[in-house]
């Protein structure tokens, strides 16, 4: 399916900005990065240099010399002629609002303005924009050239039109591109690393395991899980039979009371509750058997285990 | 390198019974099965069919109808001749004190008794025994025969040459053994997958995203990410060139807010505790350039991502 060929400008020349440059060239699109550092040409074309082998691995060739990558001090002149816009620069609140203040009276009518923000959220950014409407987040899970996730999170003020376009825009680099309905701090992926981060460190700090096992413990039995499937078809598969009904009545109530010596404020597992996430769980997942997603889950695991099990992924093994 | 052959009794033939089973004939070992069911031959050898062609591909052929494996339903007979005695039966505190001290009377004086249990701790299941120094918790995270990861959970009793022959056992079967300094309930993995169920649940019910992506999001950010490495590994590469301790100086603050904002009891990221656990991170990895640790990590996802691309493990992909 050939993708139209797009002008994306991609404001800020840092290591975000570069690996979203490298995804865009190897999507074909023209790509113009703005930034004020004198020296940006140099550092995203050594970046891209150090790139180019994964994206080769990934079949996504690129070149850091492309003729399709073009480089624009003028901020106004950079977003002429972008379809596009995709800003990486810093998480500065007064920055991104004066930035897109003057991107909008520069670019086209249409065009889609981006922020790759992850903590700023679009309706703080796009306060003094007379046309917040197509202004919105997509936050990439760094680096965007390996990692598939991409947030998709408008702000209060965003078109529908703009979170489809966005979405639609992410899934044609080949992107997990996840809309969010709210705007929360952290957004979905940090707010669970951050859960995790916590617990992590308060099992080292109570000596209850060296960091070294405790990495080991989580690449060795939840990464591996979560790399095939995330918490909610965990659950399903780890009700057996039953499914996601038999994973709550088995583990609901163990649950909240792991909460609450983990010093977490609950959230109340109630019949309601449980039956709604239920009937959300079936309908992603009731179209296939238990037996059916299980074995498919167990391929996979299979399948990541010789990986990284392999020699070619292995022989720089950690100490 | 050949392992002994030991004589191994496993209590309880449900599906982590089986799933042991499986692991210990692929190594070698005589395994005897005492459940009260009378149907648990059959039950065990169904297991063992289905699991089959997975310890095949994982190069650890095994056969349902082994010679090796033997089924014994009276306690007492069954540990007569066990070297190693893995407990798989209820998750009730009363049934396993008794069965321990079932056991001690009829095993040999030099026996290693070990609890695959989640939740009851030796310590507690220990408490009628005569010899607890013997008796330590072995948590495999399920299913044992594909994830690596076993929790190894001495009691206040255990000595240490028991906890050190438990580890040296589930290494010797290829696992990822972790020794836990504390028995905390829900040990590590299912404190860290609480902290996740906990995370994901609130993020569904506020309306921020649907069960539907919030899977998406886990597997293809974090999943990935944890699969090649745990949350302190990711910290230090997530630092950039000043690793761990730039991670703190740029991320501390943030995510104790965030911890507030998600309504869990923050943990004080101190100066002092920020120094230590850096401490910690850089005597495990500091052998290693951040430029090592993170191509050895980028190369690993890419095999990932094209491991689970692959057609093999695709084919039967979610709808």
């Amino acid at each position: 399916m050939a993708e139209p060929t797009l002008n994306v400008t991609v404001i800020g020349g840092g290591l975000i900005g570069a690996s979203w440059v490298a995804l865009f060239l190897a999507h074909g699109h023209h790509v113009c990065v703005h930034d004020v550092a004198p020296d940006v040409a140099d550092r995203v074309r050594a970046e891209l240099h150090r790139i180019q082998p994964m994206m080769a691995q990934l079949g996504m060739p690129i070149s850091p010399h492309a003729p399709t990558l073009t480089f624009e001090a003028d901020l106004g002149r950079s977003v002429e002629k972008a379809d596009v816009v995709q800003e990486c620069g810093p998480e500065r609140l007064a920055f991104k609002q004066s930035l897109w203040a003057r991107v909008e009276a520069h670019c086209k009518a249409d065009a889609l303005l981006l922020s790759s923000s992850s903590g700023i959220t679009a309706s703080m950014q796009s306060r003094k924009m007379k046309t917040p409407q197509r202004m919105l987040v997509g936050h990439p899970f760094n680096p965007p050239h390996l990692i598939p996730l991409v947030e998709v999170v408008p702000g209060c003020k965003t078109s529908q039109t703009a979170v489809t376009r966005a979405r639609d825009f992410y899934l044609s680099l080949g992107k997990q591109a996840v809309v969010l309905n709210k705007e929360i701090p952290g957004f979905v992926a940090n707010r669970i690393q951050a859960a995790v981060i916590r617990e992590s460190v308060s099992l080292v700090k109570q000596g209850v395991v060296s960091v070294e096992d405790l990495d080991v413990a989580v690449q060795s039995s939840l990464g591996l899980r979560w790399a095939t499937g995330g918490p909610f078809l965990s659950a399903h598969l780890g009700g057996g039979a039953g499914g996601i009904r038999a994973f709550w009545r088995q583990f609901a109530g163990g649950l909240q009371l792991l909460w609450l010596h983990m010093r977490l404020r609950p959230v109340l597992l109630t019949t309601r509750t449980q039956a709604d996430l239920a009937d959300e769980v079936l309908k992603r997942y009731g179209g296939q058997s238990i037996d059916q997603l299980a074995s498919l889950r167990d391929q996979q695991q299979i399948a990541l285990l010789q990986t990284l099990q392999a020699p070619h992924t292995n022989e720089n093994t950690l100490p």
